[in-house]
């Protein structure tokens, strides 16, 4: 096997390209050898990049010209009782993040929430879609193409079904404008977040959509699925998992852990979160659920490009007689415990901290488990940065924490 | 100093609190501690996120308790050469993912941009901005209170600007909702992404306020910021850097690179990020940005949660007549060089891989490159997945690579 | 019966309320009553106003306080061959507007269309939805009740359905937003445009809800139904009629109607209508819709409030070899043509024109058809305005026409 | 000079076209010819239409292929006193609608302000924009356009205040996507909604640009302005007045006028109009205020497909100590007291009736005058019907007025 050294001499002489070093050596060899050749190409060092503490074949279905690893700082924020349909436990929520203060306001979120004898979850949604786009001739064929597909469920159900084990037909949506037809199919892909199962389905089913229609596929994802774009589809139907926590805070435990009252961080949640919101013509009715959201998904091996769906929040504050009522809903919140960059050794010694690694028993409960957990973080996180706000401790908090 | 063990043991007794494990001992041990303490209260074996590679009070800025690191797959995408502003060399991008297929994609569309003779950058706008609420009595003194802070310009600035040597205010926009008063401050933060110093700047300014005028401060935060939200504020107005990349590819660029035509890319960009992006009511019409923007703010120490700000984009593709005109403009992608997460180890070196570790020669230099490259790449990555579309390679790329 | 002069002075008195002239009077005698209170008071003549050409009594159900009728000039634009789904005739559109230039622009589209054949319509989806909101203690309550929503819909059905013959339960999406149950049903009303009947018939489903579930009603319309407010889940989802409209002019109709290019056109569109509207964070991707919806609207007896609806529409267009594709896709257009305003003398003869007055046989093809007519008719206006825009002859059609 | 059948008959000998009768016969003839011809062709007896109470030739700006007029029942409702900083005085408005039950609850709303001793109203920003749309060679040259435009805004008030004597030029604000610039324009009109001055203006700069840039104009519109659609740069940026109205109503008028509490309207407002639509993603967080600036719209001579720009409003309410603050702020309400159908015979006089006919003195205050009232009624409809959902009487007063 040739060393890196050589292998970096030969990409540099033009005789292999960057990508093929794993043909030549072993992923780790292949590994130094692009960072010898970034050394010498471009001066950087990257001792720490390459200090990575995962054996690298590992990360093959994970990343290409694969020269290392980067190393987020990971804290513990919890314990966090929560009550969920699934999630019944004290949860430590593992949390990666750059953000000084950020673990420390969820944690203190988690107090509250731990005083107040813990959080309700509940998952109110789930299915993860691909909404592949045809084009046809006009308004006329569209019409008879969304009829066929209305009237030709079962077969579709079954050519996607046919593609995975794993993957269960749940409904489609279509929606037709002008000369183009967006299917929105919908699946359960159980304890899996499931976006290549649905890719690979959805692309079997538009086949079979082709031959038996005038319609031809243009792509796969016509962006009504929608991934990864902020998108008010997701904000209103949901996508991966629609899923709230909610929890009420009698008056002493607002005064004992925020120094304020409910009042004044209802005031708070209207004044910022709602009417702000609806000025900044927002699709995110919250404080900073993707702080949050972000954190978790880097630790818990999701796929960080998602905090852009996870960010479809509503947070709800409310005065009661004797405390607050606060809730946060998210509508698109796409996670799974299986697939993806679970399986890495931090992310799945991550999800073993919250018992959740793997499938669960019955299947999917272990991501509607994770959903749960995460929404009952956001809320931890949204009640802490609220209290906060009312009290003017924010920027206070960043200047002893952040800097 | 107390053991791992010791500490752990005290926690477990109610001695102390998880987050008071730095003040008995220094941050390597106090972290050990948090693993052992979730290996005896959950069980789980943190081996992995314990093997960091950096020292844990190097992190003190950026966690709280601490347990470890999450390592995410580095890979590298290039050389993209990029004419910009501020950009104007052959770069390696590193890019941290678990998504895979994802880096080999982008590499792809490079090699493209490559072929065309580069990529074009430009920062159309910068400015990082914090927009703090007040609470005035109604409309009539809200009119007063945003009078008062148009003829105040030059007191707010001065204010401003004390409370930080490299930050500098640029303007302010008012936004009135009945009782509520919004004042969305703009700053320049040098080669900064700067967070921090405007929400202490817009303290400063919203204490003045106060003193000077009948508004009361609800939140330093009023969510017209808009701060990892989906918003149309950003969309429209941009925060951060407004930037944007293009390129001309010759005709037989597209064959050869994508084996499609230009007609055919624009094809697949019309109907699905044009009017599927449309009837999605999105904010976000792109193919899949985010996927770039969130793998290269991870490698180069950003904040995650901004992969939100960062989806916001429009690509546009015209069939012109001898090739295909692609562009990428981000309305909202807030990145730095110094401060936040870069200056830990691997975000560093990945920084360093730019040439854009640290600030910029004139200051700020390194914030407007780093903005136009991460633009280039993400021109890039919808070029691929464009070209893979209109091919409809998309599902077996990811067969290939991501399972 | 007492005259005019003696109810204004009985009003100017104390003695009766500016709302009880009809307890006293007939309906003509009451409205002049308060326009000689008008004069008194404010000093305006209003003999135009009073000049109104139908029987007071006849729009009883229409308005109170009345004092006359607003005139609003009225056009025709045509014949503007139609073949829909149930519009399948030449019509003649009425238009009534005060925006010079407009009739003529709309019949300059209708002329192309003529030329090519005419424009093919099709209803694409139907239904006319109201979404009341409860509020529960919290989101497991909610799930409970949304559980009962979905167990109990045949319950629901027969509720709705007694309240009017009309009336054809459709289904119903429940929404959840922390302690907010929001529950969009969704309705067939015949030829109606049906909202009175469907906040009859949700309040009864409402009452149902509270007696058999912890649900207490907040409001009839938690906004989602979206009535009248620009919201995305009616541009998403539909309510009313989703109906599109398309037209393939052939190269030299182009030419010949509009001095330019179907790449011209297309290219108008492109930047204009989905790349502008994307930058604008629009919800209404076309160019003047709503002109053309308004002038229907108001010739035709129909809300005008509803323009809002009737603004969330895609307009595609594309240059095919031999001309060009054109189409509309209106995703939310209310419309009746019994009750609300069609009954009133000029409205009922402007459906007369098009041969829509009344209920349709079978039941609802008249409003099918109204919706179609609407839609091509949205089409001409589009494809005028498109080529005018691409010759650049916009303003000076303005000048010529509007000043 | 030729009788109404003598033209209907060389029409339909294809002798003349249907808009070229005014070129033969006075504008009365040309109108009756045209309901002939509609009589023989589809049958349609259309004497209420051509019995319109002003002289055809007085539409002759407005109105093209005059048959006759929509006649739309207007009532009346008031007084409502207003303090605003144009508005000073007790308005009685005008409505024209045909929506039962619509001026009845305004009616109540303005009976409940009255009692509370009147509303205030305050114009928060004015300008009328257009935004015409140029193509670029790429982001490099979209650059040196916008570069150009800022450093030449001298000019371009030159040029554009050259257009008419009633403009005054205010600012521009570039937007970038890629190979197209975008200027958004903003004028004051003086008391002209301005639309066709403002085009006017525009297409002259826009000459100008193309002359000393490499910019190529495309639209004179480029849907940023943006007229007529729904669209969060208005929602968040304001379009012709941006406009707000407030009242505080001590507890005994909530009480006496509304049979309900501060806090129960309070609560409906947060659920439906806050939470509601923020989960219906919408631009709109009010309750039906398009139903009043219609109904003002259409009695007014306002320019009714503006109802669109006017239903981007947010509705605050609050429970204070002693009574309900309740606020409107519209943010693009694009009115005017002359030009457009303000000088038709039925609008001026509902115009005369508000005291707001033609140009105001100094110029722009009858235009402001305009935008409060309108604002203020608004407010009365929004706490009409809140108050009416509180009380859960909405269904039966449409069943009582409606039907």
């Amino acid at each position: 096997m040739p060393s890196a050294a050589d292998l970096a001499e030969r990409v540099k002489e033009g005789d292999l390209r960057l990508y093929e070093l794993e043909d030549h050596a072993d992923a780790d060899t292949a590994a130094a050898a692009r960072r010898q050749l970034l050394a010498e190409e471009v001066g950087a060092d990257l001792e720490t990049v390459g200090d990575y503490s995962f054996p690298a074949d590992r990360a093959d279905p994970n990343i290409e010209n694969m020269i290392g690893a980067a190393q987020i700082p990971m804290g513990v924020a919890g314990p966090l009782p929560v009550d969920g349909s699934a999630a019944e436990d004290d949860f430590y929520v593992p949390l990666a993040t750059t953000e000084g203060a950020l673990v420390a306001s969820v944690n203190r979120g988690m107090g509250a929430i731990r005083e107040a004898g813990g959080a309700n979850a509940e998952v109110l949604k789930y299915g993860i879609t691909r909404a592949p786009v045809f084009s046809v001739s006009g308004v006329k064929e569209a019409a008879e193409v969304v009829e066929w597909v209305e009237d030709n469920e079962d077969l579709i159900e079954e050519v996607a079904e046919e593609t995975d084990p794993h993957i269960k037909y749940q409904d489609v949506t279509p929606y037709v404008v002008g000369d183009n037809v967006f299917l929105r199919f919908d699946f359960d892909t159980g304890d899996a977040m499931g976006m290549n199962m649905v890719t690979i389905a959805s692309r079997s089913v538009a086949e079979t959509i082709e031959a038996e229609t005038p319609a031809s596929l243009v792509a796969v994802s016509g962006n009504l699925c929608t991934d990864k774009k902020p998108a008010a589809i997701n904000a209103v139907e949901g996508r991966g998992y629609t899923v709230a926590a909610d929890v009420f805070l009698p008056s002493e435990v607002v005064e004992d852990r925020f120094g304020t009252t409910a009042e004044a961080i209802a005031e708070v949640n209207t004044r910022k979160n709602l009417v702000g919101s609806a000025k900044a013509a927002s699709l995110g009715f919250n404080a900073h659920v993707a702080n949050i959201v972000g954190a978790a998904f880097l630790a818990l091996g999701q796929d960080e490009a998602h905090v852009v769906d996870g960010s479809n929040a509503i947070t709800s504050v409310e005065a009661r007689e004797d405390g607050l009522y606060a809730s946060v809903t998210f509508s698109s919140l796409p996670v799974g415990t299986v697939g993806g960059g679970t399986g890495l050794p931090t992310q799945s010694e991550a999800l073993d901290v919250l018992g959740l690694a793997g499938g669960g028993d019955p299947v999917g409960t272990n991501g509607d488990a994770l959903a749960e957990v995460i929404a009952a973080a956001g809320l931890a996180g949204e009640l802490s940065l609220l209290g906060a706000l009312a009290g003017r401790h924010l920027a206070s908090a960043h200047e002893e924490h952040g800097r």
